[in-house]
């Protein structure tokens, strides 16, 4: 089954201490695509600006992705520049030039109809629950936010929220969304919002998904997922979205949702996210094999597997 | 198997955010050797002063621990004081009184000269080295060090990585003991200063034991074992050497050293650690059983196991 994607498409300027790089594709939709695009059929709703040439696009089409839900609008492609010199587990954003981003109003392509799996991507709530009410045959929802919403939108995002099934933030996203410091505890008040699972991204330390009692009829037990010690992040840039596309895009190529299913979601997450920060921008995303991702899996489930 | 454990008895006065209690019995060698307890015999050797008093040597001796190596000294015992209130993963000291323990000489007595598996606690680097220079039939050791001799001792330290098979340390440790922010090169440098293994504690988010290469015959592989989400941290005291405990406890209890026993060990590792924090000081890891320690060891297991 396909899944389709909401969000934005970015270039990004990029320092890190392993160098620079200068308006390379990104954003939370190219991420997201590319990583799923190894598991199923995927598709793309989100705005670029006029400087989003054919090549850009070709990108995403060498990966069978449904560019049909792309608007080319007049004027610039939304651009973000950031820096993770000090700390390569948080940005510091030096520019944001949303640009065609700022008045970015999702439209769902008629052939977009039949869609099954929908991702959220980190957009204002309001959008997010909009495309939500207009994709009646939804399945599962999985869906992604931040600080910024968390506290200029809270209102708004709470509401979003009672439409999504599965929820997928960090740590600090958590506990500042709850409230609360214990994550087991923010994790039961997030999921009291409405979400059937939470998934929390750990970083290098992996995820744990919480279930919401009696959700996908497989009991609340959590369930932890290991990330590989990664031997050099080169720009952990788009880590959270190749996670998600990693998620989503295997939930969708199962097509039932167990538990069984969803465990192996939150691992291929954790390995699409450990590709990713390999290489500047999406180009470790660009060039993988199916076999190089399974063998992953299987380093992952050995790192923690006891006879 | 036996394991003889080498560390500081000390009053603990601990405040978090659930509560404040003063003059607990602590200390690195009474975490490690409660929470060995439970998996095999184990020896203390350590000072206290004229305030241990016969009632908390019973605390020790009703985990048939053998108290033989704890050193009577004129004087007060060692106390420190710390607390937790801005941040549950960092203790901020508010005094450290060392009495006795300011010139503590690990006397080693006949009766343990036959100990196979020696803990060499967070003391002074030349000490570490001394007592296991004395233990010449020893089959395999542990140690634990910190950032004070990280950093105030580094060529005694390095001296006496050659003598450690197993270090345990933290990932803040293993980076500044390194100088690599990256974690696996951090553990390949500090496997090159001597030890066959490095067990790195990730709080939370549970441990990792790095290989050198062709250690204990069982190939450079890295495994994690992941840390329950615990509900509530009461007190995060001693978390670390109850860890330790219930590694180098289950180690000593199985005889032989290989993967599949390692990887076990820390697990239980990760367990005793998890037990530690949930009531303040040493209170939880008196009062348990083998059983609550086995089924939680189950639910660590379920935890990342995939079908």
């Amino acid at each position: 089954m396909s899944v389709l994607a909401v969000g934005s498409i970015a270039f990004d300027t990029i320092e890190t201490p392993s160098g620079k790089v200068q308006d390379v594709l990104g954003g939370s939709a190219t991420y997201f695509a590319l990583a799923a695009s190894y598991f199923t059929e995927v598709r793309i709703v989100a705005v670029v600006g006029e400087d989003f040439s054919a090549e850009h696009e070709s990108v995403l089409k060498k990966h069978n992705i449904d560019t049909r839900g792309i608007e080319h609008a007049s004027g610039k492609t939304f651009r973000w520049g950031g820096q993770y010199l000090d700390n390569l587990n948080e940005a510091k954003t030096d520019f944001t030039h949303l640009n065609v981003f700022e008045t970015f109003q999702p439209h769902i392509p008629a052939e977009y109809a039949d869609t099954q799996f929908l991702f959220l991507g980190n957009i204002n709530p309001n959008l997010q629950a909009a495309v939500r009410l207009e994709m009646n045959g939804v399945r599962l929802t999985g869906g992604d936010t931040m600080n910024f919403w968390i506290q200029g939108a809270r209102g708004e995002l709470i509401d979003t929220l009672k439409l999504v099934n599965v929820l997928l933030i960090n740590d600090a996203e958590a506990k500042m969304l709850a409230g609360e410091k214990s994550l087991p505890r923010a994790a039961r008040k997030v999921l009291s919002m409405g979400p059937s699972a939470l998934v929390i991204k750990h970083g290098e330390y992996g995820a744990t998904i919480f279930f919401r009692e009696g959700a996908f009829g497989i009991g609340s037990h959590p369930f932890r997922a290991p990330a590989l010690p990664v031997e050099e992040v080169k720009d952990p840039t788009g880590a959270g979205d190749s996670f998600a596309g990693g998620f989503m895009g295997y939930l969708a190529s199962q097509g039932d949702v167990n538990r069984e299913v969803l465990k192996r979601a939150l691992f291929y997450g954790g390995v699409m996210g450990s590709f990713a920060v390999e290489r500047f921008g999406t180009e470790r995303l660009q060039n993988l094999t199916r076999q190089e991702i399974d063998a992953r899996f299987q380093v992952f489930r050995e790192l923690t597997h006891l006879e």
